[in-house]
């Protein structure tokens, strides 16, 4: 099998099959969790969205005051160098900055760690599985749980501290469900593992505001609805409410907007994909093809062009 | 030089000198930090209270959920190993439980991946520097973060979700402290990253009850202060509570107790070790050298006894 077939890495500056890439086990990446990320989709050859990813990666970095020496341009050619190697034309591909590992062995000072950038590819990931849209998605609110508030880790920079979801995850697999989504220490939705939530209620689609991740699917879904001429409200999304929504999806860059069908005991549009949710899942998928959001990867040619 | 000399690792069943010991950057105990440890010290030759780390390692891979395939015995040996392998008398000694990767790639089950475990050692680590018991250590407290609660993720299985602290350290080094000292959302004292911490107030020792983790060297003080006469309280530790303080302590494996003479503005003891705190940390070395809590390192022998 083609080496990079399951996907490649760009780390230490070597591109290396993905299974080969590795960390050491004191960097503070690890120990402290100290690390931010993103993930960008590419779709039938192209970054969706390239932009916004990149510019979402730079704040979290900012926030975390994480400063690899990789500059943008070298942080770009990392992403099109991992998805070329692989040849992959559906991938979800990771960017990463690491704290590293102290200037001076011992010294526990953030400020004083040698910062590193990675990149990495694997075959494009369907969060809930591929064939979420068909049969809908069985969520769970957990009750044993809550999110770590964004005055102790603020979720709108992308980090790995899923303690919370992992919980939450255990929980919602021991009840059949497939996935979580974590309440807020006041009672309101926060988010998934790896996905934001929406709820159609009285027609409008609305999807919490704070505590969670200001994904970019779900923006992309905020702009759609604008353009279907469905009203959309980010606020507060108590649990309560969700008696009386007509429907619930959750989204995510991997598998887009997919339909809950069911939370915990509560059915929506009848176990069905209700017709707000089929309309934003039409457009999300048009919008994937459209050239003005794509960047094409930059795959090596078979021959110069001449 | 030796090629252990700065440490060793058990890692994948191998010894490795522990700048080689590596995760894959996709393993989740890096991507969801999902990953619990403990850290043991070794002190003239001998593990410190090991049964202790031990028993609390295995009640945090009881409460994330993790079994790694490698037993009680099996780890027992793999630290044993990584030390003698180091010819370290004095040392710092990790031992980790990974969740992995999953079984089948692309699931997002938590309860089917590959858990592993590894162990590590390096050097004896004084936290706050080698020289901070004579010092004293200046602590600041963050106003810009509260510890991650109890109720997102539990501080007491010990874990590398530090973003919080991580957040907190920046604020403090700006401030020209030497560490942190983090509140929950109630105002109360909780832990540092890497030490809790006790106040003495009308001749009493006082140590957060909850939000923090139940340290070895926490317990430690509380019994030796309980030997020593002195009157210990559990409780929460509002931060208001502090401006009557006589004395104040940070505690770690790696250092011991050790006096805090200054937190931001108050300070404490006319900035040198108070009496109740040099009484402890005295008592605490002497500790260190009984034969009860010890367990000789199994090094090598340079020719066998006969």
């Amino acid at each position: 099998m083609y080496r990079f077939a399951n996907g490649a890495a760009w780390i230490g500056g070597e591109l290396v099959p993905v299974a080969e890439a590795r960390i050491p086990v004191t960097d503070w990446a690890l120990t402290h969790s100290d690390v931010v990320y993103d993930v960008v989709p590419v779709w039938d050859g192209a970054f969706f969205r390239l932009d916004d990813h990149l510019a979402r990666f730079r704040a979290s970095m900012e926030a975390w005051r994480l400063a690899p020496p990789e500059g943008p341009e070298v942080i770009r050619a990392a992403l099109h160098a991992v998805v070329a190697a692989s040849g992959l034309r559906a991938a979800y591909v990771a960017m990463v900055a690491a704290r590293g590992q102290p200037l001076v062995p011992g010294e526990r000072d953030p400020r004083r760690c040698a910062n590193h950038f990675y990149a990495w590819c694997v075959p494009y990931v369907h969060v809930f599985g591929a064939d979420a849209a068909a049969r809908g998605v069985r969520l769970h609110i957990a009750e044993g749980v809550r999110r770590i508030p964004p005055d102790s880790v603020d979720p709108r920079a992308k980090n790995y501290h899923w303690g919370d979801f992992t919980r939450g995850l255990f929980e919602a697999k021991d009840a059949g469900a497939d996935s979580v989504v974590l309440l807020d220490h006041a009672g309101n939705l926060t988010e998934g593992p790896g996905f934001n939530v929406f709820a159609v209620i009285g027609g409008r689609l609305v999807t919490p505001a704070e505590g969670c991740l200001e994904g970019i699917t779900r923006a992309t879904l905020l702009e759609l609805a604008a353009a279907e001429g469905i009203d959309t409200e980010t606020r507060a999304l108590p649990r309560s409410e969700l008696a009386e929504a007509q429907e619930m999806l959750a989204c995510t860059s991997g598998g887009g907007p997919v339909p809950v069908t069911h939370l915990d005991g509560h059915v929506f549009a009848n176990g069905a994909e209700g017709p707000v949710t089929a309309r934003l899942r039409a457009a999300y998928w048009a919008r994937m093809a459209e050239a003005d959001w794509r960047t094409p990867v930059a795959y090596p040619s078979a021959a110069p062009a001449s």
